[in-house]
C-alpha cells in the first residue's frame, strides 16, 4: 500500500467514526457549558488511529463497516473523555494546538463534560444489542469493560508515582504502566473488537502481543515528541512532561545514569511541586537527558518494539486479508516514521 | 408502619445494596491509589435512600429483591461517583464527617477514582442482560442513560451559574436545575426502575410528578441543613454553600429581597472568587438570609412540596401493595421530619 492510500484510508475511517460520533451526541441544552464544548472537542479530534484500527481489523476479517462504526465511535469518544480528564490531572495547558478544555471552561465544568462523554460512550455500546445481537454485543461490552479498567488502572499507577514522588520507577515499571494506560485501549482492544465483530467470537488473545509492542512504541515516541517536537507540530506545550514530573522511559533511564550530586539534584527536582519547578531546572533535566543519551536510548527501544510488532503481525492477523490488512501493516511503518 | 420498622427496612435495603456493590467492585491493584479508596468510600456510604427506594418500588409492585439488587447497587455506585466529582467541583472539604477524597488523595487521583466508579456502575447494569433478559435490561439501561444525562446537565447548569456569576437565578430556575441534578436520579428513576423490573414494562411516567416534588423538597432541606445544621450531624463544612456561591432557593429569595447597597454588596460577594471570600461577608449573607426570612421561606416551600408529593403518591403507586408500599409512604414523613 502506498503512503497516500494509507493516509486516505486513515482519514476516511477517522472521519467516519467522527461523523458517527457527532450524529449520536446530544445537541440540546445546556449548550454553552456542556454539549457545545463536547461537540467542539470531538469535532477537533485527532487522526482517529484507534477507530481506524478497529474498523480496519473488522473489515480485514470480513466484517461490515456499519457493524464496526458504533463501537469505533464509542472508542473515540471514550478516548476524548480520557484526554479531557487527563489534561486536568496533568495540569496541561494546550491540546491539539488550542487551550485545554479546563483552561477554557474551568476545571469543574471540564470534569463534567468528560463525565458526560464517558456516559455517552457507554450508551453508544448499548446500541450494539440491536445491531450485533445480544451475544456479540455482550462480548463487545466485556472488551470495553476491560479496556476502561486497564486504562484507569494505568492512570492510577502514573498519577500515584507523581503523587508519591516515586524515585525508583524503572523501565519495566514504565512498560507495565504503558501497557495498562495506553496499549489496551489504543491498540490491543481495537484489533480485538474489530475481529470480534467480524467473526462473532474466536481467539482474541492473539492480538495482545502485537498491540502491546505497537502501543509501547507509540507511547515512547509520544513522550519523546513532548521533549523534542516543535510545539506547533505536537499541539501540546513542549517540556510539559518535565514540568509535570511525568515518569517516562527517558526519566527512568536518566535516574539510573546519574549519581552523586546530579542524582540528588534530580531527586530534588522531582520532589518540587509542579507550580514551583523552575525553567532552569527543567532545562537542566532536559540537557542531562541529552548528555546521557536518554532520548537516543528511548528511540532505540521504540524502534525495537516496532520491529517486535512487525514480527508479531502475521500471527495476530492470520486469516485477515485485503487492503485493510495492508492498512494495518502500513500503520507499523507510520509509527516508525512518525517524527521523533 | 412504625418509625422503627421503617428505619430497619431502610438499613436493610441500604445494607443489601452496599453489600452487592462491594462484592462486585474490583479488589486488585493498584490498591492504594484506586481500588482501596473506592471500596472505602463505598463502605462509608450514606443511608442508601436511592437503592432502598428502588428495591421497595420493585417489591411493592410484586418484583423480586434479587432482580433489583444489581440496579440498586449500580445506582448507589453512580451516586458515589457523582459525590466524588461534585466535591472536587465545589472545592468541598469534608464529606460524611471525614475529609473529601480529593483532600486525601489529591485531585488527579480522585478524578480517576470517580471515573472508575462510573465505569463500574455501567458495568453492573450489563449483568441485567442475563438476569432480566435483553428486553428489560435494555429498558433499564435507557433509564440509567436518562438519569445520568439529566444529572450531568443539571450539574452543568449549576456550575455554569457559578462560573458566569449569574445574578438572576430565580426560584423557577432553581427548581428546574434541581429537577435535573437531583430529582431524576435520586427519586424519579429509582421508582421507575423498581417498577420496570417488577412489571417488565408499563407506564413509568406516573412516577415523575411524585419524584420531582419529593426530590425538590429533599434538595431544599439539604441546602437548608448546610446553613443551619451542625457540622457534626451534616458531615460537611457548614456554610460551605455560601463560600462556594451555590445558587440555592435561599439565595434566590435573598437576591429578590435586597435592594440598593445591600443588593450591590451581595453582587460583589458573588463576584468574589471562592478562595477570596471573607468569613465576615459569608456571615453577613447568612444574617441577611435570616433577616429576610429566606430560610423560613425555603422551609415552607419544602413542606408544600412534600404535601404535593403526598397527594401524588396514591396515583404514582396505584397497584402497589404491602409493607414496601408503606415504606415509601413513610419515606415522605421521614423527609418532613428530617432535621432542618
Amino acid at each position: 500500500m502506498e503512503r497516500a492510500a494509507f493516509l486516505d484510508r486513515l482519514a476516511e475511517y477517522g472521519g467516519l467514526a467522527r461523523k458517527t460520533l457527532l450524529a449520536r451526541l446530544p445537541e440540546g441544552e445546556p449548550a454553552r457549558h456542556l454539549y457545545q464544548p463536547m461537540r467542539d472537542f470531538c469535532a477537533r479530534s485527532g487522526k482517529g488511529i484507534r477507530p481506524a484500527l478497529l474498523i480496519a481489523s473488522c473489515r480485514a476479517f470480513g466484517g461490515a463497516l456499519n457493524d464496526a462504526l458504533p463501537s469505533a465511535a464509542a472508542l473515540e469518544l471514550l478516548h476524548n473523555a480520557f484526554l479531557i480528564h487527563d489534561d486536568i490531572q496533568d495540569q496541561s495547558e494546550t491540546r491539539r494546538g488550542v487551550p485545554c478544555l479546563h483552561a477554557e471552561l474551568g476545571v469543574p465544568l471540564a470534569i463534567n463534560v468528560g463525565d458526560a462523554m464517558m456516559a455517552n460512550a457507554f450508551r453508544m455500546l448499548w446500541d450494539n444489542i440491536a445491531l450485533l445481537g445480544p451475544g456479540t454485543a455482550a462480548r463487545v461490552l466485556d472488551e470495553f469493560d476491560h479496556l476502561t479498567s486497564e486504562s484507569l488502572e494505568g492512570q492510577a499507577l502514573e498519577l500515584g508515582w507523581i503523587r508519591d514522588n516515586a524515585l525508583d520507577v524503572g523501565p519495566a515499571d514504565y512498560l507495565r504502566m504503558t501497557l495498562k494506560k495506553t496499549c489496551w485501549y489504543s491498540f490491543i482492544h481495537p484489533c480485538r473488537i474489530g475481529a470480534l465483530i467480524a467473526r462473532g467470537g474466536g481467539d482474541l488473545d492473539s492480538f495482545n502481543e502485537f498491540g502491546f509492542l505497537l502501543g509501547a512504541a507509540f507511547q515512547i515516541r509520544d513522550d519523546i515528541l513532548n521533549l523534542v517536537g516543535s510545539e506547533d507540530r505536537y499541539g501540546k506545550e513542549i517540556l510539559g512532561d518535565l514540568y509535570e514530573g511525568k515518569r517516562t522511559l527517558m526519566l527512568a533511564r536518566l535516574a539510573g545514569a546519574l549519581d552523586g550530586r546530579d542524582h540528588a539534584r534530580l531527586t530534588r527536582f522531582l520532589a518540587t511541586p509542579r507550580g514551583a519547578r523552575k525553567e532552569a531546572e527543567v532545562v537542566w533535566v532536559f540537557d542531562a537527558m541529552k548528555r546521557h543519551d536518554c532520548i537516543a536510548y528511548a528511540r532505540t527501544a521504540a524502534d525495537r518494539l516496532v520491529e517486535g510488532a512487525k514480527a508479531a503481525f502475521p500471527t495476530a492477523f492470520a486469516g485477515a486479508a485485503g487492503e485493510d490488512r495492508d492498512f494495518i501493516a502500513h500503520l507499523l511503518d507510520y509509527m516508525v516514521e512518525r517524527e521523533a
